[in-house]
């Protein structure tokens, strides 16, 4: 008998729900979140060091330590966005800075960590699911390895520095103490662990130059 | 003075909250988006320039273009899906065709991008974090790279072609001009960048052929 | 004349959204996100078999079958977790374990799929988009080739162990009956699918050691 009416109840809201769809469609749907992302990007840009014109970031973001990123003209990111620029790890104090150039662009999902230092020059192109990081959990040394994870010395061996016109595809990371050369394509999935000249395509895990276009 | 109101008010506040809570349960949470995923794969179906019976996707999502993307029975997807048929970058137009057979299904955060054609068989199923694209930003060729890599002329080597009965890891990227022959399973965080013979199993960055079952 | 009215309105919404988003800041987001984190973690925390002091997952998750998971103390989880104990695919019926330690914690985008047992050790760091799996949607032979994934009955190989003290890099993935031992460093983006020795650094799809620290 209760399973009875709870049948019910479910087959009214179900097409109760479907009815009222009726009266929407995806366009209401992507103004509704246009002027969502509008009151988010004006929020947000006053809580940078620096930011240029024409900001515009999709919700949901993650934003930690904005007064240590700047960032150019032009920037654009669609939701997801981390951009992590820690001050403070256990008793640990770093002075972070993220530098974003001009028209700089971020698919879904990136995530940028910094401690040190992280570069990023102009038209520089982010496909999704992107990582960036300067830092590593400890050193990797066998002196470290008694210390859970979470609680060893967050520690850089270097800034990370992307060049101008870069283009850098769906799921790649980009590890501490990199230097990536102007005009270079980075493949899907590829893990940079060095540095890479500039003309060059890369790919793999780690990532090695492909070609060069010369 | 102001230190400690702040302290009990955020106390209150924490209380108040748990005490809330005791009300909800994670049945709860789950009804509510059943009913809140009723609702969008309810407003989504008519969006599409065919639909099969039986559709069903999970907010949030984004779908570009959906008069070029047509689907057939029984379609599932997790939230997180982007599925964008582009019909204009810059001042280049494009026809672009998404066509998915019976019988897929994604899990989360899946990315599929075309600007000519994408065609997945029946009974493909896909892992959270893959990716499907049919072009890239410019050529790979010297003169392109002077071009910041969001101006290049978007263009596709070919279409992408999945067939049925594919298996499809967690994290994989296939990339333009690929087909993936019928039974095929494609492993975790692999790249694809040539066509895959049926019955294969394959993995790595880039993805070659580990076993055939035949 | 209508796209003169429509243009009039789309410039006051405009400007009337900038100006209410001048009442908020970051802070106020944050804060109010706090609030909701403390909402659904008292509330989830409730359902799973076992759960320590200290814990915290952010909005949104989805947890499946929190009665066979159980969950140490200090636990922390970024949004995005996925946590999946099933009981039941198709026909087929499964007795799930996932056991946590103490002082787990998980970045943004995990995401955890379990239907015979999972056992994560104390101390155990992982970063964001990491992939633990003990099952696959059928074996991998032939005979299973010619059903549809999604059909295949789900099995697993064996179940999957993270000793104490492991680090897991971004983009990891897991795979089934593979053992993890204590110390080890797991390298962004690579594939687990043997056994780790302790004290290691391992990468690459398939992951290899590339460093013993002893």
């Amino acid at each position: 008998m209760i399973l009875l009416i709870k049948k019910i109840i479910r087959s009214i809201l179900h097409s109760t729900i479907t009815s009222i769809s009726l009266f929407f469609s995806l366009n209401n749907i992507y103004t509704f979140r246009k002027y969502k992302n509008i009151f988010y990007s004006s929020l947000l840009k006053r809580e940078f060091k620096d930011v240029g014109e024409n900001f515009s970031i999709e919700y949901p973001f993650n934003i930690i330590g904005p007064l240590y990123i700047s960032i150019g003209n032009n920037f654009s990111s669609f939701s997801g966005l981390i951009l992590e620029a820690h001050e403070q790890h256990l008793n640990n104090h770093y002075s972070p800075e993220i530098k974003i150039g001009d028209n700089v662009s971020f698919a879904y999902n990136c995530h940028i960590g910094c401690v040190n230092k992280i570069i990023i020059g102009n038209n520089v192109l982010f496909a999704s699911k992107v990582f960036v990081t300067d830092h590593f959990h400890g050193e990797i040394k066998k002196e470290f390895l008694k210390i859970p994870p979470s609680l060893r010395k967050v520690i850089s061996k270097g800034p990370v520095m992307i060049e101008d016109n870069v283009w850098i595809g769906e799921g790649v990371a980009i590890m501490p103490n990199v230097k990536i050369g102007r005009n270079t394509i980075i493949g899907t999935n590829s893990v940079v662990t060095k540095n890479i000249p500039e003309n060059s395509v890369v790919g793999g895990v780690p990532a090695k130059v492909i070609r060069k276009l010369e």
